[in-house]
C-alpha cells in the first residue's frame, strides 16, 4: 500500500509533466515536429547497440520466467527491426500535419466568424503488451499530431521500453521539444495501471492495445476516455449473384493471407441458391489451405467433413486457420446474421448485383463494409492514411483505422468586433 | 439485492430493445424521421391535460419531500412549456439530416473506392436531473440523428417523464417507427443507474447532464463512453490594446446577462498597462450591476472595495453575480493564467491588436476562443447548429456545443471488383 502511494505521487508528477509538454507541443510547427522525428530516427540507428543490450536483458529475464517462443519473438529486437522503427518515423515526416487545419468556417448573421480548427488531443496514454516497437511507433504518431504520450508497455519489455524512451526524449531535447513529451511508466505493477487510469486531470485519452482481457480491464478501471479495439469477427457473404471465382479468391485472401489479424475473415455465409455449387469448391480451397471447417447443418450436409458448429462458434474470433460457414436463406438473413453475431468490424458481400451491393452497404453497420473486396484492407496504410495507431471498434470519436487525423481534436475560434448576446 | 437483480434482468431487456430499435432507426429516411417528430409534437399538444396531471403528481410529491422553490419551478410544466417542447421538435424537422452524408471519398491505387459515410451512433443514454423538458428535447435530437434513446431523469420528475415517454412512443408507433426507440428507465434507485452504466453491449454513448457530482459519478461507474460537461470557468482578457468601451460592454454581457450559465464569464484579466485606467471603470460597472468583486493584490489596490481573492477563487465557477479580477503583467501571463486556472470552455481576448488576437486564438486551447465577442455565444443555437444536446468539455468525439452532427458516427464503405491484399 505504501509502495503504491509512492507511485501515486510520482504518477501525478508524470501526468503534470505530460500536460505541460502537451501545451508546448501544440505550438510546434510541422517542420519542428518533423525535425524531432528525424532526430529520433537517427538516434535509434546510432544507438542500436544500447537498444540491443537493453533488449537482451528483457530476453534473458523472459527466458528465466519461461515465456514461450512466440512471446520471446515478439519481444525480440534486431538491427532489422530497429531500422524498421526508424523507417516508420521517417515515413511520418512525409505525412501532412493535421494540426491548424480549418475544418470549416462560417459567418453568423450577427457578423461573428466561426472557424473550426484542428488541435492535438493533448496527452495520450498507450497501454500495451510485449512488442517494444509499439513504444516508438505510437510515440511517433502521437508526436506528429502534437500530443504528449505516456507509454505503459508490458513488464516483459520494460528495459527495452525505458531505453527507447530515453533515446526518444534525448532526441526531443536536442531538437528543442519539451521535456515530458514521451514518457514510459517505469513501474510494472498492476496497481500502477489502475492509478494511471484515474489521472483524468492530466490524460485526455487512453488507447489500450492487446488482448480482450487487457482492454476490458482498462475500460473497467478508467475514468479517462478510452478508444479500443475488441475483436474482429469478420464475415464474407457470398450472395446468390456472386462471381464464384472472385468469391474464392477473396475468401482465400481474407482467411488465409494472415489469419492472426483482426481483419481476417472468421465466417462465411453462402446464399442457399448458390450453396450446392459453391460449398464443394469452398471446401476444396479450405482443404488445400488446411483450414478447419465448422458449419451449420446445411453446410455440413454439403461438406460432410465439416464439424458441426457450436453456438459459440458464431461469435468467436479464432485468429487461426479455422472458419465457420453457414448457408442462409436470403440476403436479409445474411444481414441479420451479421448484425446478431458479428463485431461490426469488417464485413463483405460478394455479388454482381449492384442493388444487393448497395443495400448491403446501407444495412450492414460495420466500421468497414466491403463490396467485392477482401476484409484484409481494413488498415490505416491500406486506406491511405499513411500510418495507423490501431483500429477502433468504438462508435465514438474514431471508427475503424485510426491515423493522424484521429489523434486530433478541434476548437472553435470566434472572431467578432464587439458582439454581445441579446 | 434481489430487487436490484430484478432490475438487472429488466434493464438487459430494455437495452436489447433499444439496440434492436437502433438498427431499424438507422434505416429510416429523413422524411420518416421528420414525420415522427411532427406526430410527437402534435400529440404533446393534444395530450396536454394528461401531461399536466402527471406533472401535478410530481409537484405534489416534491412539495411533500420539501423540494425548494427553485427545484419545483424547474420541475413544473405549464401549457406554455409543453408548447415550447412541441416547437422544439418542429424546429428539428427543418434541420438537415446528417445521416447518409458522404464526408469524403477517395480512390486507392488498387482501384478500391473508399467512402466515409455518416451513420447514427446507435443507442444513447441520457442521465439528467429534474427538468422534464430534457426528456423531449434530448429524445427529439437523438431520433433526428437516427439514434435510440434511453432516458434516466431524476426521481422527482418520474411521473412526468414516464408520461412524456409514453406519448412519444405512441407517436412513434403511429408513424411506423420501431418499438423501443424512446425508453424512460422507470426505476429511480441509484443502484439501477450503476447497472445501466455497465450495459456497454447495448448502449454506445452516455451523456450526463447536471451538476459536477452527478457527472463525476457517471464517469466513475460507466464502462460505456461518456461525453460530458464539467464546468465553465470562462475568462475575459482585456489586452493593453483593448477598446475599453467594447471591453466593458462585452464583460457586462458575459457576466451579467445570464450569470447562471456555463458560458458566463467568471474571471477578468487586465493587462497592467491598462489597469489604472480600466479598473475603476470596471468597478463602476460591477457596482451598478451589483456584482461582487474579488481580486488579486494589484486589482484590490486599484479597487479598494474588492475582496482579496483566495486560491480557490481562481478555479471556481460561481454561476452567480460574483467575479474575480487579476492584473497580469503581459499577454503571455494572461495565456498562462488561463491555461493554469481555466476549464478550457470559453475564453476571450478584447484587443484591437490583430497580432495579439491571432496569437491568443493559437495559444489558448479552449473549446471556444473568442476575439472581441462575449463568451455567452458558446451555444449550439448561437453557433448556427439549430439545436444542441449539450456542451462538451471533453476533447474526444465532440468539443464545445453538440448538435445533430455530434450525435453521429461514421462507417467506411469500400467498393471493389475483386481486390485482395498482397
Amino acid at each position: 500500500m505504501s509502495a503504491n502511494q509512492d507511485h501515486q505521487a510520482e504518477l501525478l508528477e508524470l501526468g503534470r509533466r505530460a500536460k505541460t509538454a502537451a501545451r508546448q507541443l501544440a505550438q510546434l510547427s510541422a517542420s519542428q515536429k518533423n525535425r524531432c522525428l528525424e532526430v529520433i530516427a537517427d538516434r535509434l540507428m546510432t544507438e542500436q547497440e544500447r537498444i540491443l543490450a537493453a533488449n537482451a536483458e528483457d530476453l534473458e529475464l523472459g527466458r528465466i520466467k519461461g515465456l514461450n517462443n512466440a512471446l520471446l519473438d515478439r519481444l525480440k529486437l534486431t538491427p532489422a527491426r530497429i531500422e524498421e522503427m526508424a523507417r516508420g518515423l521517417r515515413a511520418l515526416v512525409g505525412l501532412p500535419d493535421p494540426i491548424g487545419r480549418v475544418d470549416s468556417s462560417w459567418l453568423r448573421p450577427n457578423g461573428l466568424e466561426i472557424r473550426r480548427v484542428r488541435v492535438p488531443i493533448g496527452v495520450i496514454a498507450i497501454i500495451y503488451e510485449a512488442r517494444p516497437n509499439v513504444t516508438v511507433d505510437a510515440a511517433g504518431l502521437c508526436l506528429k499530431a502534437g500530443n504528449a504520450v505516456v507509454l505503459r508497455g508490458g513488464s516483459e519489455a520494460i528495459h527495452s521500453n525505458l531505453c527507447l524512451a530515453a533515446i526518444m526524449q534525448a532526441g526531443l531535447d536536442a531538437s528543442g521539444a519539451p521535456d515530458g513529451a514521451v514518457q514510459v511508466v517505469p513501474w510494472t505493477d498492476h496497481a500502477c495501471v489502475k492509478q494511471l487510469l484515474k489521472l483524468d486531470q492530466y490524460i485526455d485519452l487512453v488507447i489500450p492495445r492487446g488482448g480482450e482481457s487487457l482492454i476490458r480491464a482498462v475500460v473497467e478501471n478508467s475514468t479517462i476516455p478510452v478508444i479500443k479495439h475488441y475483436k474482429g469477427v469478420c464475415h464474407i457473404y457470398v450472395d446468390q449473384a456472386a462471381n464464384q471465382e472472385m468469391a474464392l479468391k477473396i475468401i482465400d485472401n481474407a482467411k488465409c493471407q494472415r489469419p492472426g489479424t483482426c481483419n481476417a475473415a472468421e465466417k462465411v455465409l453462402i446464399h442457399r441458391d448458390l450453396a450446392t455449387a459453391f460449398a464443394p469448391r469452398l471446401a476444396e480451397l479450405f482443404h488445400q489451405r488446411q483450414v478447419e471447417m465448422r458449419g451449420d447443418p446445411a453446410f455440413c450436409q454439403l461438406v460432410p467433413d465439416a464439424k458441426p458448429a457450436t453456438a459459440e462458434d458464431w461469435t468467436t474470433e479464432y485468429l487461426d486457420l479455422i472458419i465457420t460457414v453457414a448457408v442462409v436463406d436470403s440476403f436479409e438473413d445474411a444481414v441479420a446474421h451479421i448484425a446478431t453475431y458479428g463485431s461490426a468490424h469488417s464485413d463483405a458481400i460478394i455479388t454482381q448485383d449492384k442493388d444487393a451491393a448497395m443495400r448491403f452497404t446501407e444495412q450492414v453497420d460495420s466500421a468497414a463494409v466491403y463490396v467485392n473486396a477482401s476484409t484484409r484492407f481494413t488498415d490505416g496504410g491500406q486506406f491511405g492514411m499513411g500510418a495507423e495507431i490501431g483500429i477502433s471498434t468504438d462508435r465514438i470519436h474514431a471508427r475503424g483505422p485510426m491515423g493522424l487525423e484521429e489523434l486530433t481534436s478541434y476548437k472553435y475560434i470566434v472572431l467578432g468586433n464587439g458582439q454581445v448576446r441579446a
